[in-house]
């Protein structure tokens, strides 16, 4: 398609790239663009290269961060005894948002995955095993509920144990609100296996 | 939410504002593009800005262009007989995506409302019946088909009839591919009364 306006079709291509929007989405945000204030779009444009420029990752759990350490490490409040290792950063903020975990993190970068060439040493287990070394007590695995994420927990539980480090696994059941026969053969079977005694 | 990086912060708040993106899909593209190289968000950030220091609208069509008038409008090939009214910019892509439209176009801005506040000296109409006066043969009417989308056109007729033009609305009927027990009654109405014979 020959747009009029070689820059809005500039922005549209580039908006397009974005995960989970296609060239329709994408030709939607752009006219919308089009029709805010200047000053608008440009904090928009100021927030992405900000964004670059200011956020690192924590040296000491890998979370996303603007200083080093990041706020979680630095939260004397803290629970530092307890350290719940997830997949990716946006992870914390699941687990922030509940405002229930005062324990302390510690980002993978990812999960184990052999076939796409995922080997331990590409992910911040040395890492983990460093800080386990210092008076930590529970490694909580909250990584993904699939093959690679078990993998991944199964093979951190081998590691941490020797060290005298107690590994658990975040539970794996139906979510609340779904309906019984809605939820896949896989769920319904860990749920039966992980049930609890009612007191 | 406390996120451990207020430019992060920032960036979702930003995106948050755009129409269809919620508080999770801002969460998910600003870690998104927190991974992409810095060259890649660059491009995103200059393709903002450029769009709003760049594009402005056609003085003959108010199509959005970067020239004036735009590439539509100059172009001599095509039927300047032939007007095609629509409502916003967007839909002028719609139309020459199609590749047969051969006219030119006229952006109103929006369509009659009087519950909404818009008037007809809110739209671009005064200036679609100046060009009318200069030798247009057919103005063929592709307002949305709402109520008020109904309402301009009838509005226009009455207005563009008397300088001798031809006034036609494109044809409202049911989709390609969909199915008829799933169309609602206006639309399988306006089917019914907009039938053509079978030769």
């Amino acid at each position: 398609m020959n747009l009029s306006s070689p820059s809005l079709e500039k922005l549209i291509a580039e908006l397009a790239k974005l995960p989970g929007i296609g060239r329709k989405s994408a030709q939607r945000l752009a006219f919308y663009l089009l029709k805010q204030p200047q000053e608008e779009v440009e904090n928009l444009a100021r927030a992405l290269i900000e964004v670059k420029q200011k956020t690192r990752t924590c040296s000491v759990c890998f979370n996303l961060t603007e200083g080093d350490p990041c706020p979680i490490c630095r939260d004397e409040q803290r629970d530092r005894q307890t350290l719940c290792v997830v997949e990716e950063a946006h992870d914390i903020f699941a687990i922030e948002k509940l405002g229930q975990y005062r324990g302390l993190y510690h980002v993978l970068g990812g999960v184990l995955s052999p076939l796409d060439g995922v080997d331990p040493e590409h992910l911040h287990i040395r890492e983990l095993v460093e800080r386990c070394r210092q008076n930590v007590k529970e490694v909580i695995i909250a990584t993904s509920p699939s093959a690679e994420g078990d993998v991944t927990a199964l093979y951190l539980a081998k590691l941490l144990r020797p060290l005298g480090v107690k590994v658990t696994r975040i539970a794996r059941g139906i979510p609340t609100g779904s309906d019984l026969e809605y939820v896949d053969e896989m769920t319904l079977l860990r749920a039966l296996e992980g049930r609890s005694t009612l007191e």
